[in-house]
């Protein structure tokens, strides 16, 4: 019954001092475990997280390993059910399943005990900090960040190499630079690439600024998890709650993000796009789960803005108050705002300045730190209460990982590896980092002209700014999912391929369903049994 | 090869005066049709869409009836190449297929000929207007904002269910009119109803709300069709360019909105919300084709753009034209404003005028206005090509249509079954009516306060009105689903039960899986020959 509330769990594991064992068991059905993967028919030992009683007091959720399965026959060992949870969305080859307890009995060795142990008479030896396995599931969500960046990554390819392929009207404008419209006048039978279109264009390369933005963060969180792991070792948790903080708040924007983009990378494949040719389909409902799981993404929010909220008080407390890292330095300059200070705007003057990235970062880091205030000041007033302000506090989070995404975007831009490319490739994904940033403004614009920091003439330039960036990139489309390097074989789409033949995939793929060979071919098996009696039945009459 | 531009096909039916037939052939591979629905292995006839032939002349897209399969063995004729496009998204059910024809002879009589026909000497008549076959798209699109309204209504009645039985965490604050937590303490064992959540609540609102007023808007359109075909049949074309604009916009809209809230939804059930017990997975997989099909949802908002531009520039031009209806009056006074005209400021001064619908509808109006000027003006003064412009055409037909909805709502309220209603639940549905209306407002604030219409301070108020209407409107939730009164047999999911037993209907559906029965249980069906001997696989050691 319990997947966000992991507190809450009830199956319970009981020391029995008498034998030196735990006993394991589930009271109610709703104490089942659900959705554990591999754990349907195919486990044969688990970690089991339950709450460990010792002497009639209850120390909370710890964690098990315990042999389910026989290693002989397979069969569930005694006094334990497990079932498979039946068919999904996606995810059709993993057998997730259930699991009851009924007073189970293992050993006191399967505690995992690196932090917390339970000796032989039952005495309890508490972690050294009870946040220290924070630190698996930063690795996890982690993860997590980066596959959403390749999910999108490769949606984007698929959509990008098929609308060069696909033609569809014929527009010279759009088709202006297009050989195949000589002087404005297509070739025989050519319409033009729906990639030409600016508005299919612009759908694109949104989810390929998004995809890159996602890849360099990942770096970022990942590099954050390195550094966090080698200080726990020395005893340093000092950073851990901020990379907890960033990891929450990323895996649920990241998967958001790249849940919504394939859905529209999809849709913008035309009708081709449902079909299972495309590779879109199963690949999307596999990849959905992400955005429950590991943290459902509405939850997960509330983690980094906790922080947020957290080192904005000790900054308006003690504005000397050191920060775990620069991410964060933007409240300090919110902390130090009065009621009085004069209303900050935005110093944009000209459509350039808008390419200046770090002005451009400036509107974001105010977004942030004004919704983190403005909350602040609901929660401390007692205008609002935590529970009531969780929509405010989704949005705070989403601010701060936003900035988070634009900084992760920059600082890749002076990576020794960006360093080592050539001019030209640089100012583009340079470009594309603009596009990043000034589309989600663009799409944001609410939250940043709320305050009047970003004004509508600004708000004006920001959209013809994202409009010169579409323009600009556009010849390098093909290059920018290129240089990915997905292989033919791992985007398992027929609109997605290198060398864009399109339909002889189709029709090579289609060919080879079943329907469309042998027994079902020209006429589909079962025609004459079921199909064929409908066209002489005679209309049902009654009889009366 | 052509969904969307439909001119451009490439099959053709020439005209064979000698036999008095037409002859169909499609020239290329790329000619085929793809997804036609029962064409793969089902159908004997179809009708298809070709470009007529006369003496050489082409006469565009016409439709045709064709014998396809024989009605003696089900074969496909002679000259057709028929088969199935194979695995899809959803739709699993559906034979979507493909056909190519060889130079295929039909009688003459096979041309739908209501509007235009050919007589035997090969001779046209054109239809007496080349715009009588858009009522039949009308009649398409009206029917799939009534589809949208009610997929999105039956999402919101399993969500809002489940929510009301699933407990996650003890919050004595969101239990606070929970009678398991009296006075703030929880009964043993019992937890709060994610319902009772706000940021839970919020997202099952918005969509409920959304759900009524797609199901008035196909109130409307349903009566705009009607109301067309009488006066076609009376030779009055006069409705029919904005009924048409009216029915691709909403079309684009509903199925956008519908599509996003069924995803959502979806995940608000958590885990379960991804396992088909939920009955999500397969039905938003077979809804998703809306957005594409019947007009792709991009390019169907260029028809209801259009048909603004067209209007705003002809009051421009004669402010005392005669508008259709009452839905586009407020381009009258877009159009009547000169760059010399004060700039309107929106009337709310107190949060209780947010109460006045029609002071609201003034929001939507002056938007949807302003932005169907700004885009004639950058048109017009050619700052921008049409083709560039499409982003913005997009935006400018979501918001006529926003107004539409809002528009419905308000119809809604005012009709005679809504009068029949007693006060109090007359009450609940306006209040119902505020809350998509506000929402609406608050999602796309940005393009209110672009021009200063909105203020900072009105934005705000807006955020709190929200907040108030949904906390008003919690203890109607679910009676606001069972109003809709589908059944659970409909419903096909175990989270949205009218009798709340999820837990037990999940044990029992899961129960009866095949993998957790007969041969497959307690031991699945290939274990002895493909897993087992895993276990006693021996290192596989190279032979240096
Ligand atoms: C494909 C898949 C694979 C999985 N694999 C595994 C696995 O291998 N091992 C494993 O242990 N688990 C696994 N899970 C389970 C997963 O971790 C949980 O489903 C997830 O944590 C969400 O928990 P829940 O289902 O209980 O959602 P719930 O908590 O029931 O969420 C329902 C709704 O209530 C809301 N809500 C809940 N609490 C609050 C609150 N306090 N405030 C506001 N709103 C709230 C949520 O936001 C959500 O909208 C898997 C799930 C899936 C879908
Ligand atoms: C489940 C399903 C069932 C179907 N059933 C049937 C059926 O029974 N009978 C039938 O005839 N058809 C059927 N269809 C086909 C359907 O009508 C088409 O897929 C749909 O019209 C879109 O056309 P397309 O696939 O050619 O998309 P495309 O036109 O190739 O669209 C690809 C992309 O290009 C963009 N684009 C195209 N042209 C332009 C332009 N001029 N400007 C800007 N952007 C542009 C689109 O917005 C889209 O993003 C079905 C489709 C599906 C998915």
């Amino acid at each position: 019954g319990h997947g966000s509330n992991v507190q809450g769990l009830e199956t319970t594991a009981t020391f029995i001092p008498e034998t030196d064992e735990f006993e394991i068991h589930s009271p109610s059905m709703t104490a089942s475990k659900w959705w554990a993967g591999g754990l349907g028919r195919t486990a044969n030992h688990a970690i089991v997280v339950a709450r460990l009683i010792l002497k009639g007091e209850d120390f909370g959720t710890h964690n098990f390993i315990v042999q389910i399965r026989s290693m002989e026959d397979h069969k569930p060992l005694k006094g334990i059910t497990i079932g498979d949870i039946g068919p999904k969305y996606g995810y059709e080859t993993i057998d997730n399943g259930f699991m009851l307890f009924d007073h189970v009995r293992i050993p006191r060795s399967a505690l995992l005990a690196r932090f917390s142990q339970v000796s032989r008479d039952g005495t309890y030896t508490r972690p050294p900090s009870s946040k220290l396995s924070y630190s698996t599931m930063v690795f996890v969500r982690a993860r997590i960040v980066a596959d959403a960046g390749r999910s999108l990554a490769r949606g984007v390819t698929i959509t990008t190499r098929y609308s060069a392929v696909r033609r569809q009207f014929r527009d010279p404008v759009a088709s202006a630079s297009d050989p195949f419209f000589a002087e404005g006048q297509p070739k025989k039978g050519i319409e033009t690439a729906v990639l030409d279109y600016p508005i299919q264009w612009r759908r694109i390369a949104l989810q390929l600024s998004t995809a890159y933005a996602l890849h360099f963060a990942s770096v970022v969180v990942t590099e954050m998890y390195s550094d966090l792991v080698a200080r726990l070792k020395k005893g340093d948790l000092s950073t851990l709650p901020e990379v907890h903080a960033a990891t929450s708040g990323l895996k649920s924007l990241s998967t958001d993000m790249a849940a919504a983009g394939l859905e529209d990378l999809r849709r913008a494949c035309g009708g081709h796009g449902y079909s299972e040719v495309s590779g879109f389909p199963q690949f999307i409902a596999n990849f959905l789960p992400n955005v429950t799981y590991e943290g459902d993404n509405y939850l997960l929010t509330q983690q980094t803005t906790r922080y947020l909220l957290k080192t904005f008080r000790a900054l308006k407390k003690t504005p000397s108050t050191k920060l775990a890292s620069l991410s964060t330095s933007y409240l300090a300059a919110a902390a130090a705002r009065t009621p009085d200070s004069p209303a900050p705007r935005w110093a944009v003057r000209l459509s350039t300045d808008l390419l200046n990235s770090s002005l451009v970062r400036a509107a974001f880091a105010h977004r942030a730190g004004r919704l983190v205030s403005e909350l602040a000041t609901d929660l401390d007033s007692g205008s609002q209460t935590w529970t009531d302000s969780l929509p405010d506090a989704h949005r705070v989070s989403r601010a701060h990982c936003q900035l988070l995404l634009v900084d992760a975007f920059a600082h890749a831009l002076e990576s020794p590896a960006a360093k080592k490319l050539d001019a030209g490739s640089r100012a583009v994904l340079a470009r594309l980092g603009d596009l990043f940033a000034l589309s989600t403004l663009e799409a944001e614009m609410g939250e940043f002209v709320a305050d009047g920091f970003v004004s509508y003439q600004q708000a004006k330039m920001v959209r013809g700014a994202v409009r010169d960036a579409l323009k600009e990139l556009r010849p390098n489309a093909v290059a920018l999912v290129d240089a990915w390097g997905f292989s033919d074989y791992l985007l398992d789409s027929a609109l997605g391929r290198a060398d864009g033949k399109v339909y002889e995939t189709i029709f090579e793929w289609v060919s080879r369903e079943p329907l469309n060979n042998g027994e079902n071919y020209p006429v589909v098996k079962g025609y004459e049994t079921l199909y064929k009696p409908l066209f002489n039945a005679k209309p049902a009459l009654s009889k009366l």
